[in-house]
């Protein structure tokens, strides 16, 4: 393992201080030119030189005509060009004393047949230069902490907590809107492409010395070094969580990823192995594989597997018990001190049993202030899953019934829902268990959005939330084990990253 | 089984022309207020009776202060009333002549001891007056095309074809905006409750009968009358689907069940097989309740199992082909012909292996017409799942760097995802095969939206598409034995319904 994050081959290519910049030109048609619009869309600070055989200046960048002539020995070349010339243009670049490079181009390995031998090529010229780089068939780094983002696709939203390394550029660049969507973002993303040189196991060490990284997305469709992939998990799951979404555990999936990047997946229960030895924890999907980074990075650990369930509606309160029940979670009663503490708050048709079932909201401020924080106080509890269910719609037109005025009722809604998403985002702040939310409303709603930017995980279907505090609790007994926490098993909190 | 539909106790409970109202106010405060709002918001067309001890006037309406003063005996009484109070009323009812009620009050069997016998008492009274009732603890009906809406929230959206039976109110009222969110709503909804009387198996025979109602959602914690449900299931089926959310197969969602409507939930493996043994299609949750409700009730049946995958980008090309491999669907190779065919559209980069991976789109309106068009008429493919990503600010900036002025860039890139839409949409109508989209972006946006607002199902996951493909197939070879179509396993269309 490394000391510092500045040893990796990676350190220059995620953070470079200047890039030559192979492809770009001002043709929109050819697939460097929107790489070279991202760059400036993100406001890199450093330099970048676009080197082209025949245009002058490149969206209004001066041009130069070889590698060679640049003033300076850049960081990081970046190449989008046909694969039959990235060989040559990439010896250019190791004569310049160019040691870092992301290949962008397709046309190899992933073909076959010549493709091979021109990735082979790849890789002796990097070996010859002492050169390390990415790809290809990648479209490369986002770290928007840097102000880097050589993908086709605009960066959107803030720099995030997630670091990823993928085989698939797409479950980078194509979940920019997604993650937003959910208050998320990546500290540093890697497209690894076909790994000739740097590979997923380089990207995995890099983001485990990450500070800005608190939990590590892996895609996976095939591993090739498996000694040095489950050597490097192990020792970075003690201090941070890894996820991992692998495809190509099904004969149609295997064939995919085949054709995608040339790497040859194994069978499902082979990685289901390599993954339980390493202590990765397994997503089922894309959307569970950012559900998973979601609670891990955000929230607490919980010291056990109980969960109370807070719910003013049977059927989500049920249901969410079924998913507890399946993935292994437990739902304690209450103890008696919470049942006296919370009785005043019952309307008589609910249920102090778990799920508490309010069957309505008495009194809006109690069900996301006084009465969550109770239920999180419980000896029993070791986490919180609340139901939310709270148009704004409705709201409006019970503050109208109440006799508030129809113009001023929207306003005074917005302001409750709002002081509303604000208490439960205290309940959690002021509590060292984890809470989590779940809603079939849309996660666009004020309310939710409210509660989403403030920090609460709210996920929209029961089971992705019951999913999510799964991976809570197996990544809590995880590091209770390695820290030989045996006491409890679980550890008490979670260190600084 | 009923023969016609005004046999089913549940029509005039569906389809009143009149309904006395017991516990509305013009106290925003008591339950039956908001219920009144209600019915008013839905515009329904016949008599609305609000009885009341003390008020004159109800929201508007006259108020009466014994249902024995109405001036004619309304089709319905709804009551929503404390639950000692409740046999009284219900008697009076019943001496008015009163055939039908719905009792939304709880308070009954699901709280043990004396609800238990209050709910005897219920059922003794409608036996002695011949009066059907749907409840008690149930939130009663939503039938929009005959604008009723006797449930606490209104509703939204459009009428829709999908009828919905439900042992928890909620997964009814809490739904109306999402269904709406996707294009779909209700044909008809009830909310059992505790089933003193009417149950859901009268409700599937009723939603049976719905001519609006293609396709049939159950929400299940526990079933009363086995042999009649299945028996009723069974006949069904044949002519349209009917796709089952049970809750209680954990010992925790039995719990949980048991406390919500007082029903006795049963271990998995017993569920599971009734459902089988119906000809029901089980979902593993709410949302995916309503996404195979989605494909059933708007695509045609497939002829077999055979699914082409259509993308730009690998990895969800390879997360679908892995998923549809684990749902035991089968990526066929496609014909000689049709990779004659679409070769002209593919670029150097891109795999005629299936997933069909154009790894970049040449052509927007080829990407969305003719490819599709062409992947469809492959005799191999029964099916076309199709990824979908075209963010609306990408076409934008492309517009703009092909010489668009930015004012009208907007405008344009609007135009051209609506054509897009509307071409895939053709697609669809011109084939009698069933296309699925799926997507990371929001289905809020506007492509996503032009699409499923034409009927295009599109869904916010890779799994979630999969699944609603897998119960086209499930359904499909389920019609095909129950029609004895041995020959090929599969109908060959669907019966007008």
């Amino acid at each position: 393992m490394l000391k510092s994050i500045k040893k990796s081959p990676l350190y220059r290519i995620a953070n470079p201080r200047s890039i030559a910049l192979f492809g770009a030109s001002s043709n929109i048609l050819s697939m460097g030119t929107p790489i070279l619009i991202s760059l400036k869309a993100m406001g890199f600070e450093g330099t970048i030189y676009p080197v082209h055989p025949e245009e002058e200046h490149v969206q209004g960048f001066k041009a130069h005509r070889s590698v060679l002539d640049l003033p300076e020995v850049p960081d990081l070349a970046i190449l989008i060009l046909p694969a039959r010339i990235v060989p040559r243009i990439l010896e250019e670049c190791g004569k310049m004393g160019i040691k870092h490079a992301i290949v962008v181009s397709g046309g190899f390995k992933e073909l076959g047949g010549e493709g091979v031998k021109l990735e082979n090529e790849l890789q002796e010229i990097a070996n010859t230069h002492e050169m390390r780089f990415l790809g290809p068939n990648c479209i490369g780094v986002t770290n928007p902490r840097h102000r880097l983002n050589t993908t086709l696709l605009q960066y959107l939203g803030n720099p995030g907590f997630i670091g990823m390394a993928s085989q698939s550029g797409s479950f980078i660049t194509q979940m920019f809107h997604y993650l937003a969507n959910f208050g998320l973002g990546f500290s540093t993303a890697f497209s690894v492409g076909n790994e000739a040189n740097v590979d997923i196991v380089d990207c995995m060490e890099y983001l485990g010395l990450c500070p800005h990284t608190r939990v590590i997305a892996l895609y996976i469709e095939g591993i090739k070094r498996g000694k040095a992939f489950v050597e490097t998990a192990k020792a970075i799951v003690t201090r941070k969580p890894i996820v991992a979404l692998y495809v190509g555990g099904s004969e149609t999936g295997r064939l995919a990823g085949l054709s995608h990047t040339g790497a040859l997946a194994g069978p499902d229960p082979l990685y289901e192995g390599v993954f339980r030895q390493s202590g990765i924890i397994r997503a089922r999907s894309i959307t569970e594989l950012f559900d998973l980074c979601w609670v891990l990075g955000a929230l607490p650990l919980p010291k056990g597997k109980k969960v109370v369930i807070q719910t003013h509606s049977g059927g989500p309160g049920a249901e969410a018990a079924d998913f507890c029940g399946r993935a292994g979670l437990e739902l304690p009663a209450l103890s008696p001190d919470t049942i006296n503490r919370i009785t005043p708050f019952m309307p008589e048709t609910s249920s102090v049993h778990n799920p508490v079932d309010f069957t309505f909201t008495k009194n809006l401020i109690d069900y996301f202030s006084s009465i969550p924080s109770l239920l999180l106080e419980d000896k029993n509890a070791d986490m919180l899953l609340i139901y939310l269910f709270m148009p704004q719609q409705s709201v409006k037109r019970a503050l109208e019934h109440l006799g508030i005025p129809k113009d001023q009722a929207a306003e005074k809604s917005r302001e409750l829902l709002d002081a509303q998403s604000q208490s439960i985002a205290s309940v959690l702040k002021t509590h060292t268990k984890p809470l989590v939310g779940y809603t079939y409303r849309s996660i666009q709603e004020d309310f939710i959005r409210g509660l989403i930017d403030r920090g609460v995980p709210v996920f929209p279907s029961t089971e992705r939330a019951v999913h999510a505090l799964e991976s809570l609790v197996r990544y809590a007994e995880l590091r209770g084990r390695s820290t030989g926490n045996a006491e409890h098993g679980f550890p008490t909190g979670r260190s600084a990253i």
